[in-house]
């Protein structure tokens, strides 16, 4: 299907379910896509950091991809993760995506190498080059260790390589200036790139970004809770932005559950995807918690801190 | 007098204008407090980084401090920085503060030396043990290098360590977690700290920050157009949100005036403090527009540039 | 070939010559391992950062290991990058590696994720679990934004998961207490893992982490000048310090050819990995200087900087 | 006294004792400067990291250094570190250093401001030119969060702004290309700035900074076991690489006790000072091994861990 211009609303970034032993568990991953369609959600996010894409082999990408594309059957637009180090890999898993019926495919400036802006549009350029998919650039510092400039993101949004950038650096501030920069909220339609999207992955401040401007919204925590991201939304959308605060502050809330994992004795990483996977487990949309390895997984404790957070924030845990 | 409680408005960090050889201009110091005064702010912040505290030396910061107090007599609070390395060398300032009037002190963690979270709890324990002034913690990761931990500030604001947080760390997302755990926007004055205020120093996202239910705003940029935060900080407190963004979304485009000095020579705090103070000198407030040794001043083609911005944000230059 | 215990010696990182459209240059590439094994050295790396590994498809990362393995034919060990983001990825790369005919694998520490200690020794383990083959661990923030702790390395080294790590971190006083710990410099033959090899990536000290006691170096500039970096390795094996330090002052001079890229133009990467094709290119080593998309090519005025200082280092450009 | 030029060998950076109220420990401070005079160092550096001087009060920065200098009474150079943010503030330390009688003073680069290479030149020459001492730059990113190009000390210390350079930085391949480019290990004296000293403060990489051509070393754990540091450096001078290399390796082992101080509970900063100053008082040499607030001090188990190590290293604790 064609991607909206511009693509607008919740688009979780779908975890990816996995069995015991760490292969793709392709029936809960139909239920966790089930449980974000019923929510009223907008898109879908396969193949993210949310996802593990980081983790898989390119068999498991493909397989995952594949249950999207297939489960969703053509209600919302799937944007794909294309997630790897450099230009040609990159462009490998974009013409797999193509290929497996993705309807954008999402790409990061390269990492492991030190890559200069210059060369950054250059990589944006090839990968929009290599297929007809509309390219979202994933602008994630925390993963790549590079922040996309605003001034690069504005050229490459005008002369048509990106469709949208999802940004997920925490830079609140640049994206006010991206935005402002784009037309801002009022003129973004008539400014340089008005079918471009601008699309926060900062799942704690989405009120903030919407009275901003941004089109909408990637919320990793949005794969457990996504009524209230799409109550958000409609908030904003209304214009009743106190409906909208008091929900993002009830998903500040819940998104502690993130912390549950003991520092000492694991990434922050491994607590965050492990406190998501667990609470899913907990609501029955999958039927394990298990994350990819060498990731460590929680504890019954840090199991039953989630349960108890998800409760708070008036949530039903099944099991 | 005694700080409201909470603190809360719009406070701007002072510019210390200096005179042509770098000495303390008092004159032109009294027509940038005045010309904030008449805009309605609801504090001053003298000596932070703004002010070019790290620049002046301790004779010169006696000399801001009071003229300040002088300046103010009495209207609306005066907070103080006591930027410094560490405990015994902040001590030292807190006591001068306390002799020239200031009405709170503005302390950051320790820098230069590698401070762990306890270590920082224990010297913002000695900072307020040292006067009657209560306390702002001044969280500015990029200056000092450590971001004051969320749990930290509420346990400090909790036993009454903390009369404030000043958050210029940038991380909107802490900061709204920040805000939950004091118990949030509309809970807050039953929570842990019922006194407590969070400030923010994020200039570029007020509205967002007052949206999550903070107190305020030390907006660096609101020297050159106080009027503009008031004004913003009044649609918030009246709810409405609109005008709110809309007037943020003009300081926005303002701000980009700190982008005037070239990379290629000046450092990015030069070219932001040459911009506010060539600001100040072209809207006919201060007589120089001179920053501190060894900062490099702004070209004539960058002050062009400046007085250009700030037609565009609807100020007149008298020079 | 088994590994000898401990690996140790000269052992290149290999770069991967590219023809004008981006191909592998088998050709250049036979050339290449042939300029070094005649130069003396005791092993080859194939696919590691000089050799732009991460810029490489599968197909061209499996092309580039047929060759060398076929090319060097058992005269001396040769080393295969596995450089993937997380556990299962390295894991496909292993296997490959092996099939391929590799001598040992080189595997990082998981990247684009943020990964504890406890779950990077689980991840070597793994790797190590995967197949036949040593493994060696490449210890590289730089590129992976984690330092191996000396304390993890020295675990891994005892208990066999690890048959060497080549540091390329730069933290020389790191590599210091990490030699003691397994011994010192003449007491690792009896210390907690006799064959274990420390290898320097850090080619301007490598007479320094010899006298420390390291076993070897990885030299990406040893592509260029493989003799220089032999007759070092000689003269400290034959205790000659002063001959050792002097060559290594010499190669410090070459080395200057990594800046010749503009600052503003090209990443730091790119001007190193260019300047080091150039300079092959110049010896008539390889056929072409081309680098992997996106990295921006020298332009002609660096390339003369290049020959010019090959000259200045001794050697002699034959274009 | 004037500072021989080049300024050479062991130049310990002084601990400064603290009563157990947290005053300078003057009695305390004599024994110490004995202790390492009568090891034969060749220059004390008071107040610098070590030092505790980012702790002390500008008083107690006094007092240090006028005990020093009538301690040292003119029998080595006496440097002392002017550590402050930016360059009005460290000129007044300059001209009570010069008040009080030192040789030289060792500035950093301003910190707590991000300060262009440009402008670190102009604060450079400034400091220098507020008296007749001559200055040393302290690069010491881990600080001051910069590091000093080495294009930039080359030139400071070509037109004889600089007299010499302490490397703190930890970047051995950096200080290689420093020497390199001054001339390299036998040409220095005849290259661009023939009396400029290399200083490094790296005191794990001495044997390897000389074999390089570095002129000294400024060991923080010289306090502890300054005959060790002279017994390298004389070594060194003997072209005795092997007797340097195994001294070295020894000091890196009594190194070790910096982190006898649990990671959970205090900073890293704070244990290696603390192990430092509880070596020193169990070597009999100072009275407490208190350190200055907000330091957490080291408990009796960790106390107990410095006591085990001197004795591993061959030294004799009294209490």
């Amino acid at each position: 299907m064609a991607l909206p211009a511009p693509l607008s609303g919740v688009i979780p970034p779908l975890c990816t379910p996995l069995g015991p032993r760490g292969g793709v568990d392709t029936a809960s991953l139909g239920r966790l896509i089930r449980h974000l369609l019923d929510a009223g959600v907008h898109g879908l996010f396969a193949l993210g950091s949310s996802g593990e894409a980081a983790y898989l082999t390119d068999e498991q990408r493909d397989l995952v991809l594949e249950t999207v594309v297939k489960s969703v059957d053509g209600t919302v637009p799937v944007l794909a993760g294309v997630i790897d180090t450099t230009t040609a890999r990159v462009r490998d898993h974009v013409r797999r995506a193509a290929a497996l019926g993705a309807d954008a495919v999402v790409a990061t400036a390269p990492f492991y190498t030190r890559t200069h802006p210059r060369e950054v549009a250059g990589h944006f350029r090839a990968v929009r080059a290599e297929s007809e998919l509309p390219v979202v650039a994933y602008d994630i510092p925390s993963a790549v260790h590079s922040k996309l400039p605003t001034e690069l993101v504005r050229e490459l949004a005008s002369e048509g390589t990106l469709a949208a950038v999802k940004d997920s650096s925490g830079d609140e501030a640049g994206l006010r200036r991206l935005l402002a920069g784009l037309g801002g909220r009022e003129g973004r339609r008539r400014g340089p790139a008005p079918g471009f999207a601008v699309l926060t992955g900062s799942e704690l401040t989405v009120d903030a970004a919407l009275l901003a401007g941004a089109d909408g919204v990637v919320p990793g925590i949005g794969n457990v809770d996504p009524v209230g991201y799409v109550r958000l939304y409609e908030a904003a959308l209304a214009g009743d932005w106190t409906v909208a605060a008091r929900e993002q502050e009830r998903l500040v809330r819940l998104f502690s559950l993130v912390d549950v994992g003991p520092e000492a004795e694991m990434g922050r990483s491994s607590s965050a995807l492990g406190a998501f996977k667990a609470a899913l487990h907990l609501l029955g949309v999958i039927d394990h918690g298990t994350t990819a390895h060498p990731q460590i997984p929680l504890g019954e404790e840090a199991v039953a801190e989630v349960r108890h957070r998800l409760v708070e924030a008036g949530l039903t845990p099944v099991r």
